[in-house]
């Protein structure tokens, strides 16, 4: 028999059993499904950063597969559970907050929606307040476990679902505004830009641009990795999933930036010839042996 | 064949191999066991955290199960390793220090108990000082792969078994003195009581009470959730696992209050129309984005 | 049929998806395959580290496994990506920096080296910069799936390979210099030392000890376990992985002598009735309840 796989994201952490609860609620509802986690350290009740951290996961994910995504900040009315089916079979469990709409297209795009009204599916004693071990966690249970899709409740346009807007760079004639979409374990800074949109302006790979970030401007080379600049020294290149990012050799270009999620910048054209990065001054490298950030 | 689960709470953490060397025993042990994190980040050595945690989580795990629970603060002689027969047939694995005792009651409560000193069923080469590695996990295993609970030692009698003072709160005439009992990853503050003591003393849903904590009152509704007060405010209310918990909306009960695990608190009925939660002036409300607490 | 094992250790934390992308990639490439992981908090791209927890684990891994250790600091060239056939049947793959030379001893010792240098096993786009998700996940889960060793790329000599050097204590007529090579949760402190190491220089069980540790000498009893002093005391002993420890009797060694992994210090023999340890005045013991260090 094909395995069943149940990927989870969420905000919960570790330091309480929420985590443990859910998977106690998958286990018992359908013993034969496989949790795989993809991240529980999303920042509580941030939305974006779950799309952004989903949407970059889906591809490496197994597929089909039922995908339950748990970030849901409280509002009035609360957003609906929903369950998304996409063209490549799988099935997104998550409230309609936009949490897993940049993902839809990861999986093929979203074709149908249900939401989770179909009150027999749930947890006997449905609490008020934690829809997650509830309600969303029994019914991705059955549904990775073979429930049909449209078995979960009322139909529902899939056009009336929450998206996120997707904050695009701005384009001028010789610079980009972007933002810092993700900071990653290391310090490194993922940018909401591709290649693509340096190119447009004129900027290709071993070209030094002008950055931006936080009142303060230097000048950094664009690169196919941080490895081709010195240790300590700051480079702009193409990260693993293929986005513009900014990192420190053996560093942290956070901490050296003092940059954080969401945080804009611009990165500009620089005539050629007209200073060099390597006489740019900078601080000394943050001790990397005084343990984790 | 049935899945065969073994739950897993302790206070190893994630810095150290200590849950990665537990979970290898338990693989070359059984391999077929599935093991189901139930939550790894209980206080170092505190054993009414991790009781407390395991009660909550006992009626949403796998049942029957074998639950391995592992918190084990130093004393002399050594807590003695047991396992504990329920009336719906899961096993309990522990230190005997009262960690699961507060768990028993919802399995059926504690039929049988055995201490593990059957030491052909140990880690060949056991250790003074890692009892989790080198008894109880292997044990813990060859229980949830099928050996007879009666194989593992010795009989003991279940009133011989240390149990948990467990701390009821105290009523009086118009108000309930109760305690902080768990402090979860959002900051809310679960407390020991239920919502039938504040019946109790003439407190109802919609009501506002006094609340007294760390030296300082405020007046606060006793809601159905804490999403019906504005964003920032503070709430009385029920929480997911039916006890009394206090919230802030979108924000950290613990930091607003400064509240820890274990600090006394007083809910007063008040006079109606004696004054609204509206008018009271609250401190600015923490600023989310800044990170996990 | 037999389960399949791949344990896996790395420095990636739990702050962003790269574990959930690696465990995504293995469960696409072979479903079946089932993960443990024995640690994932190794300090960030600090190879001695991931070597020691690795080394102390594998003993306690399944047998034979396929073991997946990902701590990979930048260089130029990058460290070449390799399998290492070790006596008892197990696999080790990770980058060509010494991080599994220190357990392949624990496995019966290296016996055949591969570089993961057929692109075929690798996942089809593979980036520059995430070969733990596009090179070593892919031919792992392979591997662990029943791919012959020899499949996965050109022999090499195992005597190519790098090891680290084992940082060897000193031994003196009366005393022995080592170093903290572990810190653990609770504060203990692993040594590069043997009880061995302090028996050639006549210190035995029940004998006090000169430690000498961050500028700092006091004197500390050598026991069994840290249980035999009394609570907030330092103690010398054994730990449960078999070299010697130091301990603070329900306190934080760590915290208490200030010290860090790869601090060096001596340990001296001392003259019988010289002065016993209970005359020592120690600071106060910090407060456990203030939360995880």
């Amino acid at each position: 028999m094909a395995e069943q796989w149940l990927t989870f994201l969420s905000d919960f952490g570790f330091e309480d059993p929420f985590l443990g609860v859910c998977k106690g609620v998958i286990a018992r509802t359908a013993p034969a499904v496989r949790v795989l986690d993809v991240m529980h350290l999303v920042q509580p009740q941030d939305v974006e950063h779950g799309a952004a951290v989903l949407a970059s996961a889906v591809p490496y994910l197994p597929a089909p597969a039922v995908h339950l995504a748990l970030v849901d900040p409280f509002r009035e009315p609360p957003a609906r559970p929903v369950a998304v089916l996409t063209a490549d079979g799988s099935i997104f469990i998550a409230p309609d907050n936009g949490l897993t709409s940049t993902a839809w297209d990861c999986a093929g795009g979203a074709l149908e929606c249900r939401v989770l009204d179909d009150e027999s599916l749930w947890h006997p004693a449905a609490a008020r307040t934690f829809r997650g071990r509830d309600v969303f966690s029994p019914v991705a249970a059955r549904l990775a476990n073979g429930l049909a899709f449209d078995a979960v409740g009322s139909e529902i346009a899939v056009d009336d679902l929450e998206r996120l807007a997707v904050r695009e760079p701005m384009v001028e004639a010789d610079h980009v505004h972007g933002e810092v979409s993700q900071v990653d374990h290391f310090g490194n800074l993922t940018l909401n830009l591709q290649a693509a949109h340096l190119e447009s302006v004129g900027i290709g790979l071993g070209d030094d641009v002008d950055l931006r970030v936080g009142g303060r401007s230097q000048i950094v080379p664009f690169l196919l990795t941080y490895g081709q600049v010195a240790r300590g020294r700051l480079a702009v290149c193409e990260d693993s999933f293929r986005t513009v990012t900014i990192a420190v050799h053996s560093g942290s270009a956070a901490a050296r930036l003092r940059a954080r999620r969401g945080d804009p910048l611009v990165i500009s054209r620089r005539e050629k010839g007209a200073g060099a990065s390597a006489t740019v001054v900078l601080p000394p490298e943050p001790d990397l042996s005084t343990g984790r950030t």
